[in-house]
């Protein structure tokens, strides 16, 4: 089933206490598409990177399937670039500049083969450009949508228009008190429930995921790492294989849901056991299986 | 089956955004022995209170079977008092005042009557007397002890003794990364398992709990409240939870083990429902069991 993934495309250089990384793949759209890709096929990528883009890393994403007519190159132009150093706490980062080059004119084209895409992960863009883009989509079975604290600050009202065609929003705790202007994060996920989304998935890092629907609250641990080595992307990678897997199971009932949770969870889990998307490139289906396997060992509990 | 309890007793006064409560009942040892008095009989506790400590509050510890002939009165002194105010994050506090009083030089002194206890928790007292107290039992089946960070700063080396005695430890993230000297959570919790007990449960408010065991990691989810009024006790119900149920089913299982945590978090969720120990004066066992069960569609998702 097809998954159109819109968002940045970005070298990153990254600092953590366990390493660094220089210049490397990344960008919301990568993530998504990246981790969508062991799910969904084809997955079609809309985003714009620069003349400077490193063949090498276009090569790669074609070869996970991502199709990326909808990836603009402005020769001229330089690709978006990120960089951040993570503490100790691997909770806290430092940005240490924000180089948005090419993306800071990111015009989102819809190329015609991707009008009919069922499944849309939306990274947190300009809510904007969100609609803009979806209004291009023709009836789109499924639209998950990011957003980030920026846009919640400064375009809350596109932003309110924009989760009005969301299916499902993926935020982390913050996004979700910061949008539903509620302290407590049961209410402000039932609160995003009246905006428009029919289901809210809440990212807590380290402390894993809650999925909010009408009828139900659904919590997902995080994979129990002893080594993390970058967390950057890890939400975007939650959110491509939460989308992914809704879109190849083609099932959206509350109990499938809770299934995407898991698998956008163990897709999270790989991302960040290496630095960049370097956990993303060459896992295995039997891998991810056996981490969702994992994972019903850490929640379930047998009755008395 | 018998469970022994020591920590403090204490008169609390708790401002929290939802309200005020002033003086009344607290303490580690009566948040302890009323959780645990829903599952284990008889409750028996070690502390110390003034003269001003309330009747009404002595007997009503006495209708959840609390067996009090371990707690001293000193007439002519005063109880613990604490004072403490929430913020709208409800994970921040100020501490107001400590009244230590005739907490200050509690000496535990353990009856003949008690000796025999199966199951024990320790309250986060000094480590010292902790072991004071263990030396005095005789064969405990099971000694389930906390500790708090004044403690790790203060008297790491009687902590480190005590904890040979333990065979869970049940303390918050923050002692466990203080206790371990490591702030990868999980690796934190291993190495605590070469310090002695051969289980480490890590409290982690909000979100959670997680077992950890030579062999199993377990995540329990936090109940997802839409109302908390006070978090006060909300871990030491967690522990009292938990040795009780342990102290029911008598059955130290790796997967019982998993059913205590639930049972713990399950207590702790009424407990901050309501201010101070007011959660937990009239709890059903129909109310543990019904919660116990939404635990488990919260964190349960079936295989496909």
């Amino acid at each position: 089933m097809s998954l159109l993934v819109i968002g940045s495309v970005a070298l990153d250089t990254i600092e953590t206490p366990k390493g660094r990384t220089e210049n490397s793949l990344g960008g919301s759209a990568v993530y998504i598409a990246l981790a969508g890709s062991y799910f969904a096929s084809p997955v079609r990528l809309i985003g714009v990177v620069g003349g400077d883009f490193p063949p090498e890393e276009m090569e790669f994403l074609r070869s996970r399937a991502i199709d990326l007519e909808g990836l603009e190159i402005i020769k001229e132009g330089k690709t978006f670039r990120w960089g951040g150093r993570y503490h100790t706490d691997l909770n806290m980062r430092d940005t240490l500049y924000t180089d948005l080059n090419v993306f800071e004119k990111f015009n989102p084209k819809v190329p015609a083969s991707y009008r009919r895409s069922e499944f849309v992960c939306l990274g947190n863009i300009d809510p904007s450009l969100q609609s803009r883009v979806l209004g291009q989509i023709e009836s789109p079975t499924l639209v998950v949508g990011d957003t980030m604290n920026y846009w919640i600050d400064r375009k809350y009202e596109e932003l309110l228009k924009a989760l009005r065609s969301f299916h499902i929003l993926v935020v982390n705790e913050q996004e979700a008190r910061a949008i539903a202007q509620e302290e407590n994060l049961i209410k402000a996920g039932r609160r995003i429930l009246q905006m428009g989304p029919r289901a809210a998935v809440i990212k807590k890092g380290e402390h894993g995921a809650v999925l909010l629907t009408e009828k139900a609250v659904f919590v997902s641990p995080a994979y129990p790492l002893q080594e993390i080595h970058d967390p950057t992307g890890a939400g975007d990678v939650f959110a491509g294989g939460f989308t992914g897997y809704l879109a190849k199971t083609r099932d959206l009932s509350e109990e499938n849901l809770k299934r995407a949770v898991i698998y956008g969870s163990a897709m999270a889990s790989f991302c960040i056991e290496k630095f960049g998307v370097d956990g993303l490139r060459t896992v295995t289906q039997a891998q991810i299986q056996e981490r969702v396997r994992e994972f019903r060992s850490f929640s379930h509990f047998d009755e008395v």
